[in-house]
């Protein structure tokens, strides 16, 4: 052959086995392999990117994430600000509050008998067991706590900062829900209705009339405002599910009040679903490009594998490259203490959107 | 060999072809085949006993179905009372409204260049397109529907009826929202907030001070409520999602204040996702029955298919054999156009969790 | 809006629901739904182009729909000649032969006590059971039959031919390889050394020395040389696995020889697998392309979805629709009984292939 | 809570990130998560299980791992005798051949076009490409080598002996074929004929006629002799296929010739594929257990991931914790350079089953 075609430029490099590699030079080594191991050390160069680039990074978390052992990963994310701001399903917050709280998932197996199991009121989380008589009291905690709060709407956002403060208070542990209350990091659950945290808030209301009110609704304004205030943004998912979609929307919505942003500048998934039935969970990230989700020249990667094991490796990799370019970091910083937040000392309100006049940040 | 094992009882019947099978007859041939064919004729028979049996039957849907092609298939459900309360991601009902106000939803390619797309205003579905300029006048109309609500929170259930009504006197068309309007079945949408729906709530307060108040908590209650005045309960759910954990969320916070609740009787999912991965949209329908979600002496059965092609089949095979016993079914009647619901003549609040001392439905 | 973009030409237009149905007029309303749905349909309208145009159609078959009950199936489309060679694992037929046998497979559950299954010697496929004692028995009437055969290599299709002519004359009962004899359909088996028709045959040396040989590079020969004969050509493919793949190389390896072939013509798989591991089951119809193994101008189509599902749905459907068109068709014709086979009455040898000068047929 | 449920022993432990991490900590910290991570490290303890004991460690190997960028990886096992014996598919052994001969493959993207590609004869796999021109060639050289051969029939195994004999006199590099050829690991590919391999034979009968025959039933007596001469077995197994069921065909197909076998002892999977669809690539080990393909007793686990992702890390944690066991181990010896194989001195023929009536090694 005289000539290589255009399209055969960089060859696959295969993996060497070496003793004592670390997570960062595993990574390396996985650049210019194939398929989803390829995928993955794009996620690591992509995610780099995020955090050199002037960017507000949010991370979206669905499935079992907490209670498969995940938790103080996500801690450290928002601990270090590899993140800004938190999309979660309500799941992965209570799974994180119980443990935070002094109780334990505990390793069990799939093919349980779950007759016994209910005998023995043990929930399964597939390969994963929990207490349901501790669910009980964590429900009941949520309640009490919620029951002390003024009788009106808070957005989850507002109401996830003062679960977090008071399990600081109560605790002194780490978690996701006190690292964000400490490091200021806001967390949003659009679909805390569906959840545990959901049960505690609405038997708050056998407590005390009119408590637990959650204003789901200014959520998405509060969100899209953040977006219009810092319109460079970024979105990393695990797992899919409302977290996925609602940083989408956030984004989405902001465009349609402000002509500044223009979809997510970087996008990284670790999905299992796949796009070929439609969900939202498993939908491409080129697809999000048709919807101004993304803008149409961002780097983006979907890595189609199990977060448990992803994630691990990609953020042990990530502790291992990612500090220098931390500390140089310009991130957004947030007051969440209050019914309307502030980014970079300018307010974030829940009412309406911002319709702005003023530069953008 | 002289005597069968006790496992070799029913041998596998292959399908044998022929021309001018119904639904109905390909369905019963598939009884006895394997793997998810057979599931799907297990299916079609738990349906079966739902409606011969005295139960409330929840139908969960997730992923783009409306989009997809069925939303009629559900209007059908929902008019002829093959199911008594839909809980829906916001996509779904939103998709719906869009074709019941005389939009479209188009046939596109997987393969789409979304840049172009993006370019001409165009949001792909893996497959399917519809036109943002007309989903940005969806969600202006819903903001100018929500804005003349009164300034309260409103359950989902409750907005949605209202939404139904509204949709139904301005088009007078079949749909989803439409047909649970005229039939008087409650929708909760827990996610609401995770939707387009949700973003023309959030604008309707653009509109209107203090306009664009959900009460999601309310609908913890609500939904829990419903399980408590009539505690036999069936839950069929279409890929998995919120809807998927909010049915059983309902069952599992109902048994917190009533002992006569025990876990759906009966359980049927169409879902792509796989339990191994430990998310609640794939998880097994025997690991429900630890948490109690399902009674462990429940009938149920779990098709691992895309509903596009189940559904189809599936529904139509039941139009076949269903209606005589639709005709003698005890359904529960409700009623939905205040703030607190009925079922049966009892009353269904969002305030509070009822503790019974009456005699359940 | 004043003009529709060029991208929203032909809408979605949702099932509708009504008893009585027939397969075809199911599949015919599911024309203009999405995801697979749409895909099923778009799989009935190629397969029908198939049978219209003049091409050989192969049938790839893996997964074990043998054991679970979709065999008659495939013996109806060999039959009615829908398709003209079979591609085979070994496992579909071994199974096919056992319950041609007058054996039986079971109805099991896959939540199984597997040990409890191993003490009774009961052999399990996910939800389908089987006797070992049964198996082991048709091992040796394999291996007899194998010893009785002229001590030289055959390839799989000259050994399965003669397999499906010996089974006929013991049982008379209809089946795949009986149905592939009685219509002088060519089945090949690459794989047939990791199946139990490969242990018969390996158990065939124990009766008699230097039987039991295979020429499976044979097969390669032939199949290529079936298609350097007539060089247009479909594919039609269940589940993925070597049937796919040779079905394939018969066509790149053919055209290393003649001009005249420029892959297939048409190519239609349902398979589970995805694009995205890399592997070749899951691999897509546009990647196959880049090899030559589709032309480009192909019509293709892949349904995701377990066959189980879809075979009975669309093969009841052409039941209907194709009779008239099959009358029609221009099969081609084979013998088989001999060492080389011929087609339309050429000879197609297995040991080299053909460089033609004469003109395709 | 006075006392725990027995069900709620061991706690999940969350993973705590850390700078500096090698391979083998993050598995080590991996063992007391959930899913698929837990399961990542349960596959590290059984490997180590498997080279502590005195077993025969079967690996099978399919997808496209070699193209992928893992040959080395397998190679290495093969080197420092992680593993006993290969089973392949062609492909892997070809794409192998592809760079161990100096070519490479490409990084690729899977949005490619097809149409493109195929104008230029670049073959795509996935994400990565290859030249169909020096896949030509490839195979010309396969035939070369293959004409030069005995005309009679040999064994995959004695075939692959042979062939990486000369690949590796001929490049001096290390890869899969020549790295098995100078350890003297035997290699099985039970679906020659379905590959390039395949193809290159088949080819050689162009150039010589007789040439090109192997002796695929032979295989399968060789690997079952064996499994009876050396009766404990481990079973590791890369991606399913024919290598996953013909390391299991050869534990049974043993087992009928000799008491002693019992299954595999040890069995570690690495699959995408699911059990719920019924095929062999994706049954669980648990259902092995019921064909007596694994003992009872053995100890098991299926990773659901991408090889690409987890072998790498897999592979580099085993190079830091199994060397002190590596030099312990008692592995078996081959001789392969013949028609008869040996292992530790004893014959392993292919004509017949060995009914030993000699202890087993």
């Amino acid at each position: 052959m005289t000539k290589k075609s255009r399209f055969l430029q960089t060859p696959v490099e295969p993996f060497t086995v070496e003793a004592g590699l670390t997570a960062d030079e595993i990574i390396a080594r996985m650049e210019r392999i194939s398929f989803q191991g390829r995928n993955l050390a794009t996620a690591h160069r992509i995610w780099h990117k995020m955090i050199e680039d002037e960017v507000t990074i949010f991370l979206g978390m669905a499935g079992a994430l907490s209670a498969g052992g995940l938790r103080l990963i996500v801690a450290h994310l928002i601990t270090h600000r590899y993140v800004d701001c938190l999309v979660s399903t309500g799941a992965n917050l209570y799974h994180d509050l119980h443990e935070t709280r002094g109780q334990r998932h505990y390793i069990g197996s799939p093919h349980a008998d779950d007759a016994a199991l209910a005998d023995e009121q043990i929930d399964r989380v597939y390969d994963t067991y929990a207490s349901e008589e501790e669910f009980v009291a964590n429900d009941n905690w949520i309640a009490d706590f919620a029951a002390t709060l003024e009788h009106r709407p808070y957005t989850s956002r507002e109401f996830l900062y003062q679960l977090g403060s008071h399990l600081w208070t109560t605790t002194g542990r780490d978690g996701i829900l006190t690292a964000a209350f400490r490091a200021n990091v806001p967390i949003f659950c659009p679909a805390i209705a569906d959840s545990s945290i959901g049960m505690g808030l609405s038997q708050a209301r056998q407590k005390a009339a009119g408590a637990g009110h959650i204003d789901i609704i200014g959520d998405i304004v509060e969100s899209a405002n953040l977006v219009i205030r810092r319109p460079r943004t970024a979105s990393i998912v695990l797992g899919g599910g409302t977290p996925k979609n609602f940083i989408n929307q956030a984004s989405v919505q902001a465009e349609f009040y402000s002509p500044a942003v223009g979809g997510h500048r970087y996008a990284l998934q670790i999905v299992t679903d796949v796009p070929h039935f439609g969900g939202a969970s498993g939908s491409s990230l080129e697809e999000a490009q048709s919807w101004g989700k993304l803008s149409t020249d961002s780097a983006r990667v979907s890595v189609q594998a199990d977060a448990t094991i992803v994630l691990p490796l990609l953020v042990s990799a990530l502790a291992c490259t990612a500090p220098p370019v931390l500390a140089k970091r310009k991130v957004p910083s947030f007051t969440l203490d209050s019914r309307v937040m502030t980014i970079n000392g300018r307010s974030v309100t829940s009412d309406r959107f911002e319709e702005v006049n003023e530069p953008a940040l």
